[in-house]
Parts: C-alpha cells; sequence; structure tokens
C-alpha cells in the first residue's frame, strides 16, 4: 500500500468570524496527506520556494509522510492563498492568490511515486494534472478540481476527467461541470466521462457517493466549532482515499470499503474545520479518530 | 393511537420548473394528515370556504382522515395560496396569500380531538396554535411554524413553544428563533425554551434531530424528479409523528423510535416532492412506504 499526492503545498492567509492566521502551512497536498497519513504510507508531490522551511517540512516528516518528491526552487516563492468566510462558511472568498513557483512547475515524479498503488490528484491546472497521471502506474486514480478550471480549461480538465477511477467535486461544481441541475442526473453524467466513481461533497451536509451500485450519503456532524473550513476537501479525500489504499484487494475496492472511506474521509474532513490550517489534524490520535467514526456511525444509523 | 392536527387547508396554485398547477387541494394540515394516515387514526381540524366541495373531501375520507372537525363557512372563502420556486427548490417564493375563512378561525375541537393522544399544531398564527394546545389533552404535542410569526408574532410563538414537547423548523428558522448561527447551539437553545425534541428540517438535504440524547442526522434520498416541494415539511412531520403515535408505549418515546420516525419523515417528504400538491402521496400504498424506508436504509448505513 502506497499513494502518491500531487496538489498545492502552499501557504494560507485566512480570516474567519472566529479568528485570522498569517501564512499558515496549507493547500491540497499537504490537507490530502495530513489526514491519509492515518491510514497508509504517503507521499507528497510538488514545488515550494525559498521561504518554505524546515519548520513547515516537519509537520509533512512527523506523520511519516515521504517529502523527497517535494521539489524546493531556491529563486522562487511558495504558492500564496489569502482568503476569508463570512458567516456561511460554506463559501471561500479568495482575497489574493500568488502561483509563484507553481507557474513554472513540470512535474517530474521519482520512481517511488510512479509506482505508488493509489494517485491523488489534487485541485490544480488540470494540464498538470494529466502530466502526473500519464508518469504514474497507479491502478487507482482520483481527481478533485474546481470552477475555476471548469470555466477557463474545460477540454483539458474533461481529458483529465476521463482517464481517472474516482472524480470528487463540490455538488455544485459536479452540476457546473456536467450542465445538469439534478444531482443524481449530475452525477451520472459524470460517470459517463470516465470515473466508475464519483463523489459529490456538499460541505456542512457531508458527502455523497455514486457507483454503480446506487447512491450512499453521509451527513456532516453537527459541529459546535467550525474554525476554518480551509482544507475540508482535501482532508476528506485524505481520508477517504488514504483508507482505501490501506484495505483495496486486487486493485479493486468494493462497496463496502467505499462506504467506509466516505466515513472516513467525513471523521477527518470533520477534524480539519475544528482549528485553523493543518493544526487540529496534524495533533491527532488514533484513538481520536477511531472514537469520531463510532460518532458518525451514532450519528446516521437507525434500526428498521 | 390517535392523532389530531391543525393547520391550513388550502387552494395552493403553484409554478415550478417541472410545470404548474391552479388550485390544487393542499395545507400544512391536509399534507401533514394524508402523510400520518399510513400510520395512524388521523383527525384534521381547520375551516373551509364555501368552494371547498366533496372532491377536496374525498382526498381525504378515502385515506380514513376524520374530517367531522373541518368546519365549513358557506359565507366564506378556503385559504389560497400562490407561489411558485425557481432552478433552488428550496426556496418557495410567495406571489399571493388570501387568509380568508382563516382570519376569523376560533378553533373549537371536538371532544374526539380532544382526547387524541399526539397533537400536531401547524403553521398557523401562534395564538391559534395556544387554542388548540390548551382545550387538548395530547400526551405528545409538536409544533411547525415559519419565519412570518417569528418576525411578526414572536412572544406568542415562544409562549406557544414553552408548551410543547416537540419543534420542528427549518434549519434557518431555527437560527433566526434562537439568534444562534450554529445549528447545534441553536438546537440546544430552542430545547431551553421547553421542548425536548427539536427537528430541523433542511429541504434536499434532510433532517436533524436533537434531543437529550445526541444527534441523529438523515439526509434526503436523491432524487431525479423534484416536480414540487410544497407540504414536504408537513409530509415529513405527518410520517414523523404518524409513526410516533402508532408506536407510543407509555405516552414516552424512546431514542430508537425517534430515528425510526425520521426515517418515516423522509421516507413521506421524498414521496411528496415527485408530483404537484397531493397527488403522490394521496395515492400510495403500504408497500411502496415499505420500500422506500429500505431505500433510506441502503442509503444511509455502513459497516464499520
Amino acid at each position: 500500500m502506497s499513494l502518491t499526492a500531487v496538489g498545492s503545498i502552499a501557504f494560507d492567509s485566512v480570516r474567519t468570524p472566529f479568528g485570522e492566521r498569517e501564512r499558515m502551512l496549507g493547500g491540497s497536498a499537504v490537507h490530502f496527506a495530513l489526514a491519509a497519513s492515518f491510514f497508509t504510507e504517503v507521499r507528497v508531490v510538488g514545488p515550494v520556494g525559498a521561504d518554505f522551511g524546515d519548520e513547515q517540512l516537519a509537520v509533512l516528516t512527523e506523520q511519516k509522510i515521504a517529502v523527497d518528491d517535494i521539489e524546493r526552487i531556491d529563486d522562487g516563492q511558495t504558492f500564496f492563498w489569502r482568503g476569508h468566510y463570512d458567516h456561511d462558511m460554506n463559501v471561500a472568498h479568495t482575497d489574493e492568490t500568488e502561483l509563484n513557483v507553481f507557474a513554472a512547475f513540470e512535474p517530474k515524479l521519482s520512481a517511488a511515486a510512479c509506482e505508488a498503488e493509489t494517485l491523488f490528484l489534487g485541485n490544480i491546472q488540470p494540464d498538470l494534472q494529466r502530466d502526473v497521471r500519464r508518469q504514474s502506474s497507479a491502478g487507482f486514480v482520483a481527481l478533485d478540481s474546481m470552477n475555476l478550471w471548469i470555466e477557463t480549461a474545460r477540454e483539458s480538465l474533461l481529458a483529465a476527467i476521463a482517464d481517472v477511477d474516482c472524480l470528487l467535486l463540490n455538488d455544485a461544481e459536479l452540476r457546473m461541470l456536467t450542465e445538469q441541475p439534478n444531482l443524481v442526473t449530475a452525477a451520472r453524467a459524470a460517470m459517463a466521462l470516465g470515473p466508475s466513481v464519483v463523489v459529490a461533497k456538499r460541505g456542512e451536509y457531508g458527502a455523497m457517493l455514486f457507483t454503480e451500485k446506487g447512491p450512499f450519503a453521509i451527513p456532516g456532524l453537527p459541529l459546535e466549532e467550525v474554525r476554518d473550513p480551509t482544507g475540508a476537501g482535501d482532508s476528506f479525500a485524505g481520508g477517504f482515499l488514504g483508507y482505501l489504499d490501506a484495505v483495496r484487494v486486487d486493485g479493486k475496492h468494493d462497496e463496502r470499503a467505499l462506504r467506509r472511506a466516505m466515513a472516513y474521509g467525513s471523521v477527518m474532513a470533520s477534524f480539519n474545520v475544528e482549528d485553523f490550517g493543518t493544526e487540529r489534524v496534524a495533533g491527532l490520535s488514533q484513538d481520536e479518530v477511531a472514537e469520531r467514526l463510532a460518532a458518525f456511525k451514532a450519528l446516521t444509523h437507525f434500526h428498521e
């Protein structure tokens, strides 16, 4: 079992109704890898700049995340995102994006990164996702994206989606991509593009899984403290794919494993939003993860 | 087992992206009673006008709903609502409301209506809800309301809520009532007002139950055809309270029964939205209800 993740490695400055932080460690690959590291061996691929120090690397290596595919560009700066949330914490408002070292990023995966059995293509420009996909020999590949690429790089994104097993998007993005206002119809249209597994993320309302076996829905855990939702979708993907990579049997995922993976994804996302940046997930114990899985079961199960 | 429901009995004219209908039978008491009639004996209390004919009554009596507490005002017209939905079917837009016979309604419950073991106070002016509550000797009383009464009759609504066992509101209304942006905190604040059971309805995202035992969440069934959401909340309440009335043991509801009731509420709401007005629910079979309960279990359950 092994999992390679490509995506942004970033500094995030975030303001929410519950506080603000400057230049926290963030990015889709970082949030994903921290969540996935509770389940399997993870390797992060992506560029950082001269401002990325040992302190940031240590957050990853302390969770035994392999960092030798993190490329350091000494004459560049790390990707930077500044954003804020108002009282509807389901909606992120972007105030500033600096691509920095990502502008000229040309992924070159190490042999170990290519050979990982599972690949996560985090939310970056779809041409980069396709480039990484071509280098990988993974048996299960998942892709995340966003409205920006649906609007500005649609053809490349469709080509990227055609070549993966699993698509993860917000429900609104799934509707936008397929131009279908109904979520069930949108999911079916997305499966017709290539992926056999489609996950619709729904913020505080949880997530839905669509496969040929039919739909599965998991609600969000009702939390009293939601301090910063940044990275929740990537934490979800990390729990989901990390668990699938850990239990994979002959390269196939059965429905039972996929549902359990949805629960683990929700567990990791629920921790992520409880504090700013990576603070909550990086400090988690396996016991806390197990307890929260039980909380999800208690939240959702009923007896006929 | 017996259940009395007070609320509007109405003609609804509705337009959605999927069609329109003029002067359909509707109203909170009607949608509630049709859903509840699959589980228990239901009696409807409320006024109608000279325009309310045998055809409308027959929709209720065919489901064995007791209609002798429906008061006919021969020199008045039945309550009328006109509204429409755009592509976000979670939001109803009101175009016209004619109170008609409801303007002078003074509830006088029959002995049978007073003695019912369960009482549903559907969404009407809270002074009327309190009047009905005073006349009833029910062991379990539930109340539904809306943003209009939170804004225009807050003190009376708070007094009504203080005297019921169960409060059902949309999640946005629950936040508005309690002035708490967080749903968990809002539900706790609502329980502090009196009710030991609080249900937050969330449209297509399902519903949440809050009791002293903790939260329970059930997602909405993903449907390809949502033709008219009018009455979905009342159909939910009908399935929820109808089931609770049918299984009540010594006037107390256990957590297991409450969760199953949430599932039955969701079942009846999911049928309601599949066609205009009462068309789908009035024509249902017990087999269809049982099949859909199984579909909800398949939708939500996972194995640890």
